[in-house]
């Protein structure tokens, strides 16, 4: 069967980090294909070596760097994405972006292949591609998210605790690699994790941007005390004003969103201190991520949390919990390809993904989108049926054809 | 000074557990007394052994059971309280009992002197007083609440771990200590841990009940997605369901205390699983404590979160996270004791205490309450004045004086 490879590597990356579970609500085909496979973790290190490894029998000499970002070959297009994935993470995140690259390695000369670190935002935001793209971070400073189960270190810790696997590589790159003058753009494949194109029936799509984020940290600042012999009124409750806060934002959001579509909001963390059914919380936080395509939108919202934040019971701060991210057009030339490829369709993209960093450094950059069953993703569950995953790879090796042939930027 | 040994023996029992702790934003006398002495910790039980030997120094034979539950002497009039302490404890609450208790012993002909454990839930509720009493409790169905950051262990496990320690007592009894016959009543003194004494300008109170309780735990079932990719419309997100319908509850309760003006509400614990900032929860949690002196009242507000679950946008599932507790009146006639000896005024307790255990097995029994500081309890600054400590022993010797002396039940 044509393209039979891209299923091999991607159930052989599947073994790094494979979680053995069956969540038997699940409507899709029914298999767990769960991973865990987080930035710098063993799986994550190993599934690293493994893609340099396919890289180099794919005819691309590889280097890793410190971060174990992988890049192989000399210029062209760079084609790739990122393995590392989240805690509670499906199968191709990420993952599919790596396999189409090593497809296109086999096929197309004038490419190479790239898979970047931390994609998922263990350490920071987009961390491997951006440093990639030249920025200086300080990983010193760069700690463990608060979602990552995980011993809490530096990202600056992390990548010492990393160096002894990696330094196993014949191709270990002591430093980190950087973006090229020769290379002429970027192409990323990735997941949907949506619902449109399954909706609409359709086997894959262009991105035509990506969205902007705002991710803002809301913090109530209250008094602990006993839950039973405080009244009502002596009472400065932290958990009880940021419940509130949040009940009102997300109504207030509601609103918002009937003249913003695209808008998305998520409290995906709140948590009481000290956190006892009989004590009164003296502090309470929430992590609210807000996208959308459109940058005044995600202003109006972060407008209105700081507003309702003012009207509180108690003292509440908010700040942006990680640096907001502007929506990032891609690249139109690219675009153009991927129609004459076949691909007949585009969509923004909800979900930030690396071509991101890539197009905010001035590189030109692109995204294909295949199918995900009943649109889930950032969960063991997630899937996309194999005959979808093998016509993108179609599609994806077709236009890095047409994007290596065409003239360089 | 009168009644020094109270302050000295309290300040011994500090020491067990004690947290070096300044928190700046205190109002009170500045010093930092907080405590951490969990039910079964090293402290606790230490604290315990200390306390069985202050009650042999007394006059009265103690014994220590394999709770760690103290009684010393026999029969008469039983007085104490608890010294395990909440996680982030002050150095008064349970402690201030246990010291009276101490200073009646040593004063006071015809009583004995109790140490319950795990007055404040790390296992359950009133475990120790209730196992006292007589109730069969399941230790290995029994385990840490979540809100204790320990390790995961039964009540069954805990008390083999404690065993050694315990059994370094000359006191060690290898069973469970019970209430007796020749307990004519049991008759304990707390800090109020409110602000009504302290408003009202008063030196101590008679509790005339001890309120009811109801503590539910609201679970909603989402589906974890992508918090970017997917659209308002397809998602069942378990948190933001949450955090509505707290909202709402806790506007309902604010209607509700219009006229119930006792009524009190807590959500104290809330929990996003799997608690990701990029991730739709699929599980949100929230304990919510209502505590009222009518059974009614705390009726009326379970339904009303029931209703609203029902109402909910995805499901939640409203269950009792510990068995409801009944509203408790205390002994008119050992009140009277209490009035005798120069207390002036009465108060419902809005906290569940050890007298509840005595009084529902139909144990006659009371509690004086002394003035919090501020009001402050289930913290580190909990405090109460030396004068107010000195002023309630001698009231708490003297009503235990004339309880002894009136006819037995």
């Amino acid at each position: 069967m044509a393209r039979r490879g891209v299923i091999e590597d991607l159930q052989a990356l599947r073994r790094f980090g494979a979680v053995n579970f069956v969540e038997s609500s699940f409507g899709g085909d029914g298999r767990a294909k769960g991973v865990c496979r987080p930035a710098l973790s063993k799986a994550d290190l190993d599934a690293r070596l493994w893609f340099a490894e396919r890289c180099a029998d794919a005819g691309l000499t590889p280097r890793i760097d410190r971060f174990g970002t992988v890049l192989a070959g000399k210029g062209g297009l760079l084609c790739g994405s990122h393995s590392d994935s989240q805690a509670q993470g499906g199968w191709l995140d990420g993952a599919l972006g790596c396999a189409y690259a090593l497809e296109v390695a086999r096929e197309v000369p004038g490419v190479s292949a790239v898979n970047f670190q931390d994609e998922e935002g263990r350490f920071g935001t987009l961390t491997g591609s951006r440093t990639f793209c030249g920025e200086d971070l300080d990983f010193d400073a760069m700690s463990l998210s608060p979602e990552w189960a995980a011993p809490k270190q530096t990202l600056g810790e992390a990548l010492e605790a990393a160096r002894p696997t990696l330094e196993t590589s014949n191709y270990f790159f002591d430093g980190f690699l950087r973006i090229e003058e020769h290379h002429r753009g970027f192409f990323e494949a990735h997941i949907e994790q949506g619902r449109r194109l399954e909706r609409a029936g359709l086997e894959c799509a262009g991105v035509s941007s990506i969205v902007g984020l705002r991710q803002l940290r809301i913090t109530a600042f209250g008094e602990q005390n006993h839950a039973g012999t405080t009244l009502t009124v002596d009472r400065r409750d932290a958990g009880r004003a940021l419940l509130r806060l949040c009940a009102e934002a997300d109504e207030a959001f509601g609103h918002l969103a009937g003249w913003a579509q695209d808008l998305v909001w998520t409290f995906g963390i709140v948590d009481l201190k000290p956190g006892a059914a009989s004590i009164i919380p003296s502090l309470a936080e929430a992590v609210l991520q807000i996208r959308d395509p459109d940058d005044d939108v995600l202003g109006a919202a972060e407008d209105t949390v700081r507003e309702l934040a003012k009207r509180a019971a108690v003292d509440v701060r908010v700040s942006h919990d990680r640096p907001p991210l502007l929506p990032t057009p891609m690249d139109e030339a690219m675009l153009g390809h991927l129609r004459e490829a076949g691909v007949e369709t585009e969509m923004r993209s909800g979900a930030i993904h690396d071509a991101a960093s890539l197009a905010r450094a001035g590189v030109p950059a692109a995204m294909l989108f295949v199918p995900s069953i009943g649109g889930v993703s950032h969960a063991h569950h997630e899937d996309t049926r194999d005959a979808d995953i093998l016509k993108g790879a179609q599609v994806y090796v077709e236009a890095a054809r047409r994007m290596t042939s065409s003239s360089p930027r």
